[in-house]
């Protein structure tokens, strides 16, 4: 395969004339598929039906400290629930807090918290001229909708294959006390896949930030979301190594069984120093009298314990890693030697990223949308929704069915080439 | 019966050692009894069991709307939930969200908003040097806990058996902007069990704040909690009210199942105008992917209808109404004529508001602790937990059998003349 910025100008208009030739011939078969977010398929959801019948009317509700899970009482979660999603997190029974079905939430409050009340008695971000907080990039489009809505200015960092970069990291928290928090998705993060190295969580560890209120926002969502049974990314354990490196209080961890049991209808928790819990139970229990203890138990009583809820991931690799597969082979056989773009190929997690060439991101998702198939926007994946290269793009392979993924990914390859074609020409 | 203060001192001091034998007896029994919040019955959940057979493995869990209940989407809740909650707190469709599990939480959020963002795009109260809420006094502790958290300046009310005294709420929010907000239980209050006059309600809906961004937050929380089939309050509905006065934006309308189906996993929701969700929904977009529409789907299924749901309470209200009968006919046949205390007799709601001479509520609740029985801290009831009169004190009668509220209700009475008796004495 030659590289498409080798070829002649008359050679890449025969390519054009060819290629949009078959995008017509695509855009004929009104597919509609949805790409846009990373949404479980109806088949893994299945999966946790009998969810559904763990708890009957005949069901004794009691959870193990002898409290009724259907009335009110128990702040911070039930022990069943408490002793699985530690075990999920990794960390210590007592340092987690059991919340209601949204981690996305407990972020919301955590940042929200942090602008009304401070951090450890100090003073509450509202009170601040300014508030920054980092950003890899690209990242999750929600965790920057949070600190956009809150007024915090978000500072890009670029993504490497072991994590942020590191070097930017620890520099601009020493020299900005107005740095006050960084957004990380440490393992299979979205939307690249990448795990952060030992070295990359160890640094975050020992950071030395300038102010004292500084939190990282460490957002494990696909903590076991791995698609390979022999072939699994394991990270250092964050709170534990902020432990040893002097730093215990600077950690937020957050988790769900979102892409576990059902999205909306999970559990979610945080996980966090003494000190922390302490403040955020104090917030707590002003929030509210508690959250879903019953739901709390139906989970706890469905996966019995971590084994159990490993066994269900095992399951929903199985119906990912061909989708995921489909995606990357089809990028791998069509794209390799064409020097038009860049992907990754995640052992775990919900995404597959797309580099495409500068300037042709938005492009290739409008052509796929006027083919019948979205994406999320070009962009997204970026504060304020500014790719400044417009190159990224964030592929999500599970929502559709296995076929469907494959017509998805030829398609999605048709666009890039046609685009990257174009954007060679107007050169 | 003579009133106590009309008694000698011989006639006190005989009365008080007589009084004194009998509590002697009492505390001998070691009494374990809790009254101190209002929680349902053991009894009362198991009406709600059913709902944990509603959803199988077999269910088709599609909403109305073609969406999969179990994944995510549908950000403000499933159509059915909010035909269900919509008929519940009497408001059209259009003008509710369906939230998470708890009404606490959701007025929690909307202070913090409010406290961030402001209301309809003024100043955030954060920004501001003050900012108060009027508090009809006595009220609900978890309202003035939410207002102080926030470092709001919480002012009392007098509550009246119509409603607040609306003069002076008027007054009130007429001349001072940095009246933002007032705490309503509207319909039988807590702890009062008072149900809001229509004129109540229609001075609420006609007030001219001075600040433009003030809210009447309605807690709607026990609007279907009759005790009685042929004798039931029904209010003024505040939204159309507010509407008809030319404020439709003034009032926040909260509500929830948490004291139909079980508490801490319900189903809870606000009501508002156009203008105000519009505002909360767009904080909703960043806060979650959407609140939990399996458990939404299980409750539309359980009650089918609004129909239904009024029968579930009518079987609350037979559990229930002994138990306020109990405690209101011992106050009845102990009481009368002495003197010593005054007492309300709601028809629904989940309190009995009993009123001591000055200076005896916290040792009237210290003496019944003494003997067993956990009551709500006296001074609960007042912001700041400060009651100026030290006079009143909430019983809770849902949560002990019907056998220890008829026991409960005995010591209680007996403390009260014990501690009146000491009081007169003392003076």
């Amino acid at each position: 395969m030659r590289a498409y910025k080798d070829l002649s100008r008359e050679e890449l208009l025969a390519l054009k004339a060819e290629l949009e030739k078959s995008y017509e011939e695509e855009k004929a078969k009104g597919l509609k598929l949805d790409m846009s977010r990373g949404k479980p398929s109806a088949e893994q959801l299945d999966l946790s039906m009998g969810m559904m019948d763990v708890l009957t009317s005949g069901s004794d509700l009691m959870c193990e400290q002898g409290v009724d899970c259907r009335n009110y009482g128990i702040l911070d979660g039930i022990v069943e629930a408490k002793r699985l999603l530690s075990d999920m997190m990794e960390v210590p029974m007592d340092n987690i807090i059991i919340y209601g079905n949204s981690s996305l939430n407990v972020m919301f409050d955590a940042v929200s918290r942090c602008m009304t009340h401070g951090v450890l008695g100090m003073t509450p971000w509202c009170k601040l001229d300014k508030v920054k907080f980092l950003c890899p990039v690209p990242g999750y489009d929600r965790h920057f909708a949070i600190t956009e809505y809150f007024g915090i200015e978000m500072v890009n960092v670029p993504m490497t294959p072991t994590g942020p970069d590191m070097d930017l990291v620890e520099k601009l928290v020493a020299e900005d006390d107005s740095v006050k928090g960084i957004w990380c998705v440490p393992k299979y993060s979205n939307p690249q896949g990448i795990s952060y190295s030992d070295e990359t969580v160890r640094r975050f560890a020992a950071l030395k930030p300038a102010a004292k209120d500084f939190r990282i926002f460490w957002d494990n969502a696909y903590g076991i979301h791995h698609l390979y049974d022999d072939d699994q990314d394991e990270l250092v354990e964050i709170l534990e190594a902020c432990r040893e490196a002097g730093n215990p209080d600077m950690v937020y961890k957050f988790s769900s069984t979102s892409k576990i049991t059902f999205p909306g209808s999970g559990v979610a928790a945080i996980a966090a120093s003494d000190a922390n819990l302490k403040e955020i139970r104090r917030q707590m229990t002003i929030q509210t009298i508690g959250h879903d203890k019953v739901n709390q138990l139906r989970h706890a009583r469905f996966f019995k314990d971590i084994n159990g809820m490993r066994e269900h991931m095992r399951k929903h690799a199985a119906i990912m890693r061909p989708k995921f597969e489909a995606v990357t082979d089809q990028l791998e056989k069509e794209l390799t030697g064409l020097e038009i773009g860049s992907w990754t190929k995640p052992k775990g997690g919900y995404f597959i990223s797309f580099e495409a060439m500068e300037g042709c991101a938005k492009a290739i998702v409008a052509k796929c949308k006027e083919a019948g198939m979205v994406m999320t926007g070009a962009g997204a994946t970026f504060p304020y929704g500014i790719d400044p290269k417009d190159s990224n793009i964030r592929i999500a392979p599970t929502y559709p069915t296995l076929d469907e993924m494959k017509e998805a990914a030829k398609l999605f390859v048709l666009c890039v080439k046609l685009v990257s074609v174009e954007k060679l020409l107007a050169q």
